[in-house]
């Protein structure tokens, strides 16, 4: 299969990244980054999540999110939603696209939305229902597709079994979720294919975690095997509830520059996305560990007084 | 070319990794470091540098580490060498291999060894007799074999012209090195196959920094070129001097990480690797990069009573 020329990226920064932020972040900052994003042509946003506020405080500024949006660019909106109550927020607040996700282990299923998979699944009917009342696209996404932090290397079966029904609610495209970095080349070239085959009407996006270090090599993986649909953090903001200092999402902008470099399309630009990178850390307050955005372009240069040497 | 199955990882944390610390290891913190990594299979080295005392404090020890080596295991213990003073020393010492270096770029040359690119490659011909009468192998290493950060681009025709050199000196190797990591996949392709073709009698090994975070990402690109010998650091300890926060050398744990997961053997047992860097962390009194140390292996399961929660 051939390297897609083009490739669409989701920024998850906003929901996946600043979810699991100590502090809440204002919803001014939220929407400056946001409109950040679609002024540097970022194609597809996961702005933020219809979940309970109690069970993430940090979100419970979705609304007043996305009626800040400013849409100066094209760019679909995507909210996760967790069951239909929260679909029926987001048919509401008239988002783009609303994303389901669960695990495809029973006990990170169990552990993060208190189901088993058939009930995280049966819940979803309703929650295509009222989606497809409203017009509104669903994407589903499979958390832990590459390996459970609990129960270690997950079935294909599953994850098949699982897509299957998503595409039987009519849900537009799969992704798998990478949660806690397990994925790895191999296991990504084997699972891409096997739900190429066993989905092929559906789009297939991949959300790849940079905990042990590979996340962009996985990227490649996945192109490899022609897809074109990629999930990425800001900054590289998240981290990894399992190794406190561990780094999360892959960061979008050493994404941007890794297929920029390797002349496959974007529509970002990267400049913008830099600035962005530096305005999350900044307003956070703490080192992120996207590298472009400390280290510059390659082609970014150096006026030979800066240092005083290198040595190899 | 088919990815070759097995690869030698040279450890080069004692030399690159450390020679930018500020305050000084202790002479038995890097002996230990040498010792555990020859324990853990490493098989070969750059375990320091006969470089002035004055220009680099640091590897001031190098004759003191070197004698207090341990070879419970087959290993290479190569010592970088700058000019024939240093060679004259690492004769004396005995060392296994010398590796001399300098760069691609004539303004980087100018400014790490004060000399021009021609003045290098003539001063390695009286580097090349004493190893030859000595009998100890010599490999060429290119700095800023990618790219320069005060020219940019570097000429392929100049590295052609070094490795030449370096092949007529009957140096055993030659080492792109990408100091302040500006390689990509494409120029990675172009300048191995260029090489390939240059010198083909020469080993090729590529030395990858992770300062823009596709470090890992440029060792697949070489070992898609059939490239088997890649530098990496401990812990992924080394900076960059031009920006102050990116990260320096492609981690070692993090690169056999991967290799052993894409089936590549190295030799090396990855939780030994592991214990290194976390000792290298801890001696150095702050975090370091690598990212296995902190996540551990895939499968190192977690109990679900761990944390609360996930979320997709």
């Amino acid at each position: 299969m051939a390297r897609p020329t083009k490739v669409e990226i989701t920024e998850v920064g906003p929901r996946d990244g600043l979810q699991a932020e100590l502090n809440f972040i204002p919803t001014d900052a939220k929407i400056r980054f946001v409109n950040g994003l679609i002024a540097a042509g970022v194609p597809r946003i996961e702005f933020s999540s219809f979940v309970s506020p109690k069970a993430i405080p940090q979100l419970s500024d979705v609304v007043e999110v996305f009626e800040g949006i400013e849409r100066t660019k094209p760019c679909t909106l995507a909210a996760l939603v967790p069951n239909a109550h929260g679909a029926i927020r987001a048919v509401e607040a008239k988002v783009d696209e609303m994303i389901v996700f669960m695990s495809a282990s029973e006990s990170h299923n169990q552990k993060n939305v208190n189901r088993s998979i058939d009930e995280s699944l049966d819940g979803f009917e309703r929650v295509a229902q009222i989606a497809g009342d409203a017009g509104i696209p669903v994407h589903g996404a499979i958390a832990t597709g590459f390996g459970c932090p609990f129960e270690g290397d997950v079935s294909l079966d599953t994850i098949v079994k699982i897509a299957k029904r998503y595409h039987e609610y009519g849900f537009i495209g799969v992704g798998l979720g990478d949660t806690t970095g397990m994925a790895t080349p191999p296991i990504v070239t084997k699972f891409v294919r096997t739900l190429q085959d066993a989905v092929p009407e559906m789009d297939i996006a991949l959300h790849f975690h940079n905990t042990r270090g590979i996340g962009l090599v996985n990227v490649v993986a996945g192109l490899d095997e022609g897809i074109d649909k990629y999930d990425a953090s800001f900054a590289g903001i998240g981290g990894c509830p399992f190794a406190p200092k561990a780094t999360g999402n892959i960061c979008t902008e050493d994404l941007v520059y890794m297929l920029d470099e390797m002349g496959i399309e974007t529509g970002i630009d990267i400049r913008k996305m830099m600035e962005i990178a530096c305005d999350v850390e900044e307003t956070v307050g703490r080192d992120l560990p996207g590298q472009v955005m400390k280290a510059g372009l390659r082609l970014d240069l150096h006026d030979m007084g800066e240092v005083a040497t290198a040595k190899g």
